[in-house]
Parts: C-alpha cells; structure tokens; sequence
C-alpha cells in the first residue's frame, strides 16, 4: 500500500501520517510507502519500517501534480488548501492553490491511465454552505457559498464527483466542521475563537471571546478529523453512489456550551480565563456560518464524532496536554 | 446598449437575435450593438439600424474570450455550449468549451477592469441536477448532476455567484427547461422525442416514442425560452441577492399528457403519427433526469412559462408553422 498526502505538514497532515505510521496499515493492508507532499517540508516520520518520499513543493507548479501521482499511490489525501481568509484576501493565489491544483492532480490521475484509479479522500468545509440556512442543514441542501474558499471547495467536489463517475478515480469528499480544540498558538481565522477559549484558559493563559455566547457552531475534535479521513479510505464504491461529498458529523453547540463544558471539566478559575470583547467584524462573519446539520448519510456510512463538547475538550486534553490543565 | 450573444448561430441565439432586433431596445435602453459569436458565422440580422459584428469562432480558443469584451458589452447572453450527448462522448471537448471556455470569458471580463461590471446571463440547464429526486425539486435542492454537462453547467454557475458576489461582473444563471417543441430536424439527444413527437406528427411526418407514456418531464416553449432571456438581463442585483442561479418556470406533464393536449388541438389523425418503439437505452437514461420543480424563486421574480403543454404547442404552430398543421 503506497499513500500519498498533499498538505502533509500541516496540523491535519501531521496527525493523518502520525496516526497511519502508528497503525501501519490502511483498509487491512500494510503501509509500504509515504509520499508527503507540502510547501514546507514534512517532517520524516520516525518508527516508520516503510519508504517514506518528503517533497516540499507548491502544489499549483504544474509539474508537481504528475510527479506525485507517477508513483501510482493507492490512496491519496488531498488535504493541501490556502485557508479561507488568504483566499478571501488574494483571489488569484486561492484559484490557483484550491482549484487549479486540485484540478491538476485529478487529471493527472486521469492521465496515468485506465487501469489506475486510485481512491482520493478530499476535505472540503462546511463552507461550502452560505446562510440563509434551514434549523438543519440536510444532506440535500444547495451549495450556495459566500467566500471564494467555498466555492474552490465546491467546485472540486463537483469535479470529484464527476471524475468518480467516469470512472478515472475513486473519490470521497469530506465536508470537516470547524476542527475543536484546535492545537498550536493563535491564528487570525475568524473562526479561531471557537478553539481558543478553551486552549488558552486550559493552558494558563488568557482568551478573547469577540462573540455573543448564544453563537452557535458546529465542531469536531482533530481525532475526529484523522478518524473521518481514516474511514472515508474504507469506504466501498457501492456504499457511496454517485454522490460522493459527505457532510461530517459534528456536535453542535453555542459558545455558553462551550463554556459550560470547559467549567464541569476545568472548574471556575480556568473559565475566569476568558474576557468578553465584541468584535463586531468577527461576529458579522460568523452570523454568515452553518450552525447545525443533519448529516444522515455520513452517520449510516459509520462516520463518528464526538457527541457533547465535553468529549472534544477531554479528547484536547488527552492528545495535546498530556492529560495535564493549568489550573 | 451594447449586447454580446455567445453561441448566436444556435437555436436560441438566433431567436434572440431576432428578438432584440425586433424590440430594438433591452432594459428600456436602444441597442447600438450587437457582437454575435459562433463556431459557424452567425447571420447577419435583417433591418436592424445599428453595428453588427459577427464572429465565427471556436469560444474555447484563448483569445477569443478577451476580444469579444474589449467592447466592453453591457450585456452578455453565454449560451454557447457543446450540447449533453457530445460533452458525454468526448470529455475533453466537453470540459475546454463548457468550462474553460466559460471561465475564460468571466476571467476576461475580470481582467478588463474595476470600472467594467457587465450584467451576464448564463444558460444553464436542469441536468445540474440528478436522481434521486424528491416529488418536486425545490429551489435549495443540491447539484449532484449525472452527466459531463451538467456538471460542467453546475461549476460555471459556482463560478457566476462567485464572479458576480465580488463584484468582478453582475450575473444571472437560469436552469432551461427541456426547450419544446424544438424546431428542426430531429437530432440524436435522448431528450429529442419529446419534441419530435409533436413536431413530426403537425408536419405530416411519422414521429417514434422510445419511452413509456407515463414518463413525465419539465418543459417550456423557446418562446418562453427567450423571454427568459430577456427577463433575466433586467432584474437588479438586489433582487437577485447572493443566490444568481435560478431554476426556470415550466410545465410538468406526462407523454400521455402532451398526447392527449396534441390530439385536442390536431385531432386523431395526426396523432396517429406516433409511433411506439421501446428504445431501453433512451428510457434509461430519460429515467435519471428531473421531472418536476417547484421553482418558486424565478416565479416570485416574474419569469413567466405557458401553463399547459397545449399552450406549448399552439406556440410551435403560430411561431414555426405559420399557424398551419398538416391533417
């Protein structure tokens, strides 16, 4: 079994190839060969018996796509993506980053031949859904997209789907909620709030919460995430039909559940962390966002998430602090 | 006022043509010009008082697209496109006319400046959609198309909501019904019969029905195909909101049903003209597609259909056959 990442090197990526080097094998098949593919170089996975290949290469040089896929992998995860906001931002580096190269790495598979078809897992977003929306969202909905970053999403889904049904590869689209407890420090996301007013008062520090506490959103733990990614490999050609994007399970909750949880988990003085000061651009943003979904196939197809924000914060706990709170 | 039709030489594109010749003006505005572009050179438009340019060209060749929006058109009709049939059989064609050539135009309009906001209206179809439907597809059902074209029609309109929500063009998608009674000979679509058997029958000819009578499908007249058109180049942005692309009005009806409302207005005898052969291929592929819609978004905005298929006839006969049917 030979496994190609794409945006190996970032937080998903780090944990995808940590989790699959840890288990050795995939669909009951043992792991021989790891091509990982970013913009900085992947880490070498250490403890690993198998070849491992490290490319640091930006996805949307043409050339790139073809040499990844000459080795003929046979499962691809394609995870390398400009985020929402720099997509927002520089329009021509998202198309180039989030649909082009997507695109370029479709058709070189398609290239490689007939007898190739390799199964591709893709994480798309929940972005691809722009408001107004239902109380749930259902898996039938419509992807109306308000950022440039999801409708590139959107769009290789469609691309995916399409590639699937002709039979030039063999392709499952994620929709991954918001990742929660995301680990590392800060970023500028709008959505980083979500993540860091429960790492920062956990690890000792101060948070921002730019947001009413009745926000709501939908989250899943970064073990969840490697999980879904893990499962949509298994996953058989019949079990998904021609519709191949699947929304993923999440927990859905407002931001005073969020806090809630963080009080039953790390007492008062930790929540006491976190100080209140509306962002009124974040929370414009925000109001913009999916809440809650009713994601029926993803749970028949045997996707699991976590079921109480309680869970995602004890998952944080365990998989990045050691166990260990700041209190 | 200064239009721009793609595809001109078409069915629709000369019906348009025609049209807006006719009324001389669009959106209450005179037309100055009008630039006609097609694979085979568009004709010249009898009595109209202003520039004409026609352009026979392939859309999908680069330079094109950035010529044809030097002058800057106000209003853009795109209808150029390799039809569903000949995108399934050779992919590649299918993909550089239906999408490259399409991004292409967008881009140019794009590139040509920030002063340069032209209202472009894009046909799109209904095979952006695919089965499993539900009894009528509502305005929010998701795209999951089933064929080359429809996926192409389906990235095109992400491209359009997202062109037109940064602002780099102002632009409406509408999903055509399937177009009868489609004047002409018979063509090799698989959607072909439920023109010709109305229209060969009224010319004296014998028509073949390859599907059973209960087979039920979306129709509108090319009349209302135009007035579409039109309509759709003067609603406002506001209007329109975020959600460009719009599912066209129609008529739902059984084949027993244009039968029995082809035999009200020709009578017996030319009915007897349809000719029932089974083709298991056509009733296939006709199975997949969508039956019905409740596309209450274009109806709340004024798009207009007929209401019945005996309507959708007497169109055929006045527009095409002078009012005259040979019984």
């Amino acid at each position: 079994m030979h496994i190609l990442i794409t945006g190996a090197a970032g937080m998903i990526g780090r944990k995808l190839t940590a989790r699959l080097v840890e288990s050795g094998e995939l669909n009951g098949r043992r792991i021989e060969k790891l091509t990982l593919i970013d913009v900085s170089a992947p880490q070498q996975p250490a403890k690993f018996a198998g070849i491992v290949g490290t490319f640091a290469a930006d996805i949307s040089e043409p050339a790139l796509a073809q040499a990844a896929v000459a080795g003929r992998p046979d499962v691809i995860f394609h995870l390398a993506a400009i985020v929402s906001g720099e997509a927002e931002l520089d329009f021509e580096k998202g198309v180039r980053v989030n649909l082009d190269a997507s695109r370029a790495l479709l058709e070189s598979i398609r290239r490689t031949g007939e007898d190739y078809c390799p199964r591709l897992v893709f994480t798309s977003s929940i972005a691809v859904f722009g408001a107004p929306f239902p109380e749930a969202i259902p898996d039938d909905f419509h992807l109306t997209p308000l950022t440039s970053y999801g409708t590139q999403k959107a769009i290789v889904e469609l691309l995916l789907a399409e590639y699937s049904r002709r039979g030039f590869l063999d392709g499952v689209g994620i929709r991954l909620p918001t990742i929660s407890v995301r680990p590392g420090r800060p970023n500028k996301a709008a959505s980083g709030f979500f993540s860091s007013i429960i790492r920062e008062p956990l690890a000792g520090e101060e948070a921002v919460l730019p947001v009413e506490d009745s926000v709501t959103h939908w989250h899943a733990s970064p073990r969840s995430a490697i999980g879904f990614l893990i499962h949509a490999a298994g996953l058989s050609r019949k079990q998904l039909g021609p519709r191949v994007n699947l929304t993923m399970p999440g927990v859905c909750c407002t931001v005073a559940e969020q806090i809630a949880a963080l009080r039953r988990i790390a007492g008062d003085k930790v929540v006491a962390r976190i100080r209140r000061e509306t962002d009124p651009l974040v929370a414009r943003i925000v109001d913009g966002w999916p809440r809650r979904f009713d994601p029926q196939r993803a749970l028949a197809l045997g996707f699991k998430a976590e079921t109480s924000f309680d869970d995602i914060i004890r998952v944080h706990i365990e998989d990045e602090l050691g166990g260990k709170i700041a209190v």
